[in-house]
Formats: structure tokens, sequence, C-alpha cells
């Protein structure tokens, strides 16, 4: 064995060790280091599994990253970072670090090293220590401002759809809440776990990168007879009834998954995050009438059902008229002001309740809307569509924003973005 | 029945509805309608029942309030409110219009009427509907303010004991996380409960009431061999290890509870709440070598043991020296200056991490220290024996700060805070 290998079987027997002390079952750490002679390398870094015996873990590598169509979880750490380095091979460095970093964390597992020094700091900030995976999901992107900084040398890498979001009407984006060279969306079902696993990539590349702006987020599924429903956001509306199904290959790969020669090469099988930061006005909203709050999404609030209909996944028929021959639903209501346009997205939206906006008392909550799509175009295309008009206006302000390209899964032996510094 | 039954009736069958349509048992509404011909009325305000039937619900009515020997659960939103109401009257019946509906949020029900208006606001703001009771606790307390504003007639009534904090070495207390004339702490497994809880209450009080300020919070439990184990804040420490237990009536009648005599009279059984915004320094703390970090708090980092020890709850003894000839646990360790006095306090702290502090960049995250005591002395004696010397201050500042008389518990019948009022 070369010494590097022994360094990783002390890493293996440090996490079983660990897994003893936090009481998770052993076996996953015994089944990991069985027949692996030592740990493979590529690019200069260790190539980690996944650990199929992890409790609530969600597999890292794939043809996809995770945290997109995975199952939603409670919480959300979103955190958007600048970068300091100065080259195209540093920045490639850093997603290598990354890269078995992501691994163990989405393992559940400790990033502690076999016999930690006592005189240096912990390799693992510890809080994530006897909780497990938690479904953590880590997603990856890259922001048009990346693409724009000439020392990376990746102008000609920068897919043409990517750029920073248009202002739309009635925006008031702060910068302290916007844009970001790099993004990592932490999902997990627990909000210690993924803001751990945030807390821990950027740690190791400290110096390398700088926080840029951060927010979490939760959000709630009710139960309807053992089945999953809807969500609800703050303004007590069900949040993502039209969304395509994360389950159909078919849907995702007409709305979410790039297909070859649908972008830059390096894109096929990535996505495009957009992420807005939405306050919602909870006070106007909670003096709102219940016909006036329906009428502003054109739903009914407690079924989801479109006005007029029962059912929330009854089919939309703008055309209806009430008994006195008005519309059911208001042309300028937000579903009907959205479905002017053919786009569809995936949205995983999370609510965020933080504390209160200073100067005024109001509550700074609201919704941190993500969505994924195959092209930006399509989240454009339908917020332009609300434009002006949308009801839902009076309600809401959009105060962060994002955009960023999600690159494709990893596959073992590879690591986050490779395509990206690799297809030239 | 009197129109005032019937009304109520239409309350019950409201629930019932609502049950069905979020699929939860109807029985527990069954339950609730037997027997009861009608509802019955104190000072003017429903009366209504715990939900005995309820998943995950913790008892409203009791010797003491919710949320102090509660189990912890893992998300908390505390409020504090300035009362904007000009008698005692009208703040008597604050507390009697919250009774009612803190006994129905509690319950996991919604506020809805039978057949809500739609051309008013809805009286749930609707964004919990389908949750269950998520072991939602409310503990509502009242701060040295109220007792000092003359337009209440209250300042006789003051406990000698309730007085804001003073100023301890380091504090950084800012305005706009402190003080407040009443509290809310609601806790919950769930995040979007806890929020639902406080804006419906602060709702119900329109007008009458403003928030002054907000904090949300998280725990998380790990588990050893299928037992709770201590969780962990941000520095990876365990929090919670000397917490005299919840479940012991002789140290909660010795720490947490006022017992007769021991305060003015319409405390016994109540008990005083601390709360603390503590920001922690995470950037500085994981530049930190591991001997440093448990120096500081005088135990180990991963086994909770105090230096020198094996285990999380081995005996601490100060006076042990390892085989230089140095104690084990420095004196001015946080561990070792917390125990030069003898006062206890009930623990029961929370995370948060909201995102960044705008100037600089660094994490917005922290604990939200909260304890409860039978004499705020408890805490001031211990707070004042860590004093400047704390190796901890290099590493935290407290940024809020607040302390509360929290009622005794309700009866069934009467009210949050009667005993204030009555016992004249």
């Amino acid at each position: 064995m070369t010494s590097t290998d022994e360094k990783w079987l002390e890493k293996k027997i440090s996490r079983r060790s660990m897994l003893k002390i936090t009481g998770a079952s052993a076996a996953g750490a015994a089944v990991l280091a069985s027949g692996m002679g030592g740990v493979a390398k590529a690019f200069g870094f260790d190539i980690l599994e996944d650990d199929a015996t992890a409790q609530n873990k969600v597999k890292f590598y794939g043809k996809h990253q995770s945290g997109i169509t995975t199952d939603t979880t409670t919480h959300v750490y979103f955190a958007s970072l600048n970068v300091l380095v100065g080259s195209q091979s540093e920045l490639q460095e850093l997603f290598k670090t990354w890269t078995p970093l992501a691994v163990r964390l989405m393992n559940g597992e400790q990033l502690e090293e076999a016999s930690p020094g006592v005189f240096t700091p912990p390799d693992d900030t510890g809080e994530a220590a006897g909780l497990d995976a938690s479904n953590l999901t880590l997603t990856f992107g890259v922001g048009p401002s990346l693409f724009a900084n000439k020392k990376f040398g990746l102008s000609a890498k920068r897919p043409s759809e990517l750029n920073e979001l248009p202002h739309f009407p009635k925006d008031q984006i702060a910068d302290q809440f916007s844009g970001g060279d790099i993004c990592i969306q932490a999902c997990a079902d627990d909000p210690q776990v993924a803001f751990h696993a945030v807390r821990n990539l950027v740690r190791a590349a400290s110096g390398k990168v700088t926080l840029k702006w951060t927010q979490t987020g939760f959000t709630s599924t009710p139960k309807e007879k053992d089945k999953k429903a809807t969500p609800r956001n703050l303004f007590a509306f069900k949040d993502g009834t039209v969304n395509p199904s994360p389950k159909s290959d078919i849907d995702m790969n007409e709305v979410v998954w790039v297909q070859p020669n649908e972008s830059q090469s390096w894109m096929a099988s990535g996505t495009y995050l957009v992420v807005r930061k939405i306050q919602m006005h909870l006070e106007t909203w909670d003096r709102t009438s219940l016909k006036a709050q329906e009428d502003t999404f054109g739903r009914h609030r407690d079924s989801g059902a479109p006005i007029g209909k029962k059912n929330e996944f009854d089919e939309v028929d703008l055309d209806s008229k009430d008994a006195t021959g008005n519309p059911h639903i208001s042309a300028d209501s937000h579903m009907a002001l959205a479905r002017k346009v053919k786009d569809r997205i995936l949205r995983r939206g999370f609510s965020y309740a933080s504390g209160l906006i200073d100067e005024t008392g109001a509550y700074d909550a609201g919704l941190l809307f993500i969505s994924f799509q195959k092209n930006p175009q399509q989240f454009i295309n339908i917020q332009n569509a609300l434009g002006r008009a949308d009801k839902l206006n009076e309600y809401i302000t959009h105060r962060g924003s994002g955009v960023f390209a999600c690159f494709p899964g990893v596959q073992k032996g590879s690591y986050i973005g490779e395509k990206l510094f690799s297809a030239f």
C-alpha cells in the first residue's frame, strides 16, 4: 500500500469509529471498505463511493445532479458565492476539492481525518455529527458573472441563454440578495444538515470563495390519505399544482434537462436554476377578502381547484362563466396570465420567515422561488406574461434574483463541472 | 339552543369538514362535539377543549404553561410584541381573545368560521391547513416594560425580580432584537406551524399589538441507540448536558417553577424566561484548533465529556490534572466559570442561521438562547460569573436580550394571565 492508500484507509477507519460513537450502523462502513484495496484516484483527488447503506440518503453520482428532480425536502440552505481565485485551473481545483466532500456530506459522513491533530482546527465543523444524511442534496451551478470574468478564460463556453435576468415590472432587486459566480443549493430534511453542508464546502474553499448571499427556506407537505399533498405557501395557496412530474422522463426531458445540441455541449443533461427571493406582504394579504385572494390566484384557496371547479387537478377552463355571465377566472389573475404562454418550468419553492424588516416591522417573509428549466427563457416568458397586470403584484415584491447553469451529474471518477473545463 | 350555541356548533361542523378535507381523522371532532350541549362561556369567551385525539398534540390546559418542560421541538418562532392598547381592561381583553385561539392552534385546528363570507378576509391565514398540531406549544410572558407603563396600572403587580437584564461585559445588545411588553414562544416540529401560530395570534390582535422583534431557531437531536442524545450547537459542542431534568418535579420546583410566596402571588406555578440572541463567529471558530475549542468549553467536542474524562455525563472534577500537572479544565473555560455559582437554569437553546450580516459577509448565525428559571437572578448570577474571563467571549457576541414573566398554566374556564388581573 502506498502512503496515500494508508491515509485513505485511516479515513475509513475514522468514519467507522465515528459511526460507532454516533450509534449509526457500522455495517455501512464495512460494506464501503470491503472489496476496495485502496481508494481510486482521478484528477488528483479521491474517488469516493455513494454509501448504499446510509439512512435517508440521496445518490450523488448519476446522469443529473441531485436536488432537481429529487423528492422535495423540508429545508433548503441556498448559497450564492463569488470566486476569489485568479485562474481557470484554480477554479477547476475548487470543484475537484468539493467533489469528494460532496459525496461524503451526502453520505452523512463526517469529514474528519483518522487521528485529527488537536493543535489544528477540526476537519469537520462537527455540528451534524450523529445526524444521518437527512436526504441531503447538493446542486452546483455557475452564474453569468463567472463567464464574464476574463481571468477564467471561459467566455467561449458561456451558453448564449445564460444572462442576468432582465428587469421585470415591479422588481425591487437588492444587490445583497442577487447574482453570484457559483450557487450551492443544499436541500435536506434537517436544517442543521443543510447548513452544515454549505458551511463545510465554503470552509474547504477558504480564501478562494466568499459568500455573496444566502437564504434559508422550508416547506411543509400535508398528507392526504397517506398521500403527499401539494404544499401551501404563506398565502395559504397550494404551490406547485401544475408542476410537471419529476418522475416523468418525458416531461423532464422536455422541460428541465438540456438535450444534446440544445446548449453548449458541456450543459447536456444539465439545467438552469432561477432563484427569486420574493417578499410576501402578509399584513396586506391578511386584510384582503377571500374572494379577492382567490381572484388573485384564479383558484380556490382551500381546495386549490380552478375557480368554478371542485378539485385541485380539475382542468382549467379560462372561458368558463358564472351564473351572471362573468368569467370565473379573471383575465389578470396569476394563473390566467401564466397560462398565456406555453412555457413550462419545474418549481421547487420554499417559504421563508426570517424575522422582521427593520424599518417597517413587517414580516421578513415570503417565497424562495427556485425553478429549473432547460432554458432561462422559459422563466422569462412566464414572468413577462405576468408583467404589470398580475393581480398578485399588489401583494409581493421581488427582492433577490439569480440565474445559474447547473452542470450535468457527476460520473464516478469525474468531478463536479468537469465537462465545462474539458470540452474545449 | 341560543344563537351563540348555534354559532359554536357551526364552528365544530366547520372543523369537522376541514378535517375531512385535510384527510385527518374525523373522530377527533366527533369526540369533541359529543357530550357537550353547547359551548361553555366564561369571561365572555368560548371555553374550548384540548382535543384528546389530535395527532402530535401537546395539552394547553394544566398547572404550567406548555413549552417550558415539554419535550424540545425541532423549531421555534419567538416573537416579542409591544402593546398598543391604552388600558388594563383592553390588555385583559387581549389575553381573553388569545385563549381560545391558543387552544385551537395547539389542537391543530383551523380558526375558520363555518361559512366564512367570501367578501371578508378568512379567519385563518390558512398556511397550516392539512398539517397536524406538530407538538405546537405556546408560551406567553410579560416584560418589565408592561409594568412600567402607567396606563395599565400594573406597577404594584410587578415582581421585584422582573427588571431589564443588566449590561454584561462584551454585550452589544441592539434595540431591534431586545425587550418587548409580551413574548410568545411558539415551538413546533414544523416551522410553518410555529410561524402560523404567531401570525394568527398577532393578527387577531391587529391594532392592539405590534411586533417588536422575532427570531426563528432550530435544533436537531441525534439518536444514540434509539435514545435521544444531547443536541449540538453550531460550534459542534453538546448543548444542555447539565440541564436539570424537565421530568423531575423536584428539579423543576427547585429551578423553574415559582413556588407560592416566592414571588408575586399571580406568579405561583409560573416562571421567568430569559432570551438572548447570541451571534456565533463561525469563521473565527472554524480557524481555531480543536484543543483551543475544547479548552474554551472545558469539554471534549465529540464525546461531550469533561476534559480528562471519557463520557458526557462523567462527573466534572475541576481539580483534576494531566500528566504534566496542569489542570485538565482551564479556570477560564466556559464550564469552570459557570460552575463557580450554585445557580441552575433550564435551557432550551435553538440554533439560527438566517443569512449573512450585510456589512461583513459573515454568517448571521448563532444561538437563540432561551432559559427558564424561577428568578432571573439565577441567569444573572451565571452570566456574571462568566464575566470578562470567559474564553468563549472571543467567539460570540450577545446581540439581543429579553426577560419575561411567564404566567402559570391556564385552567379550563380561565384565560391566559388571568391571575395577573384578578389577584388584586
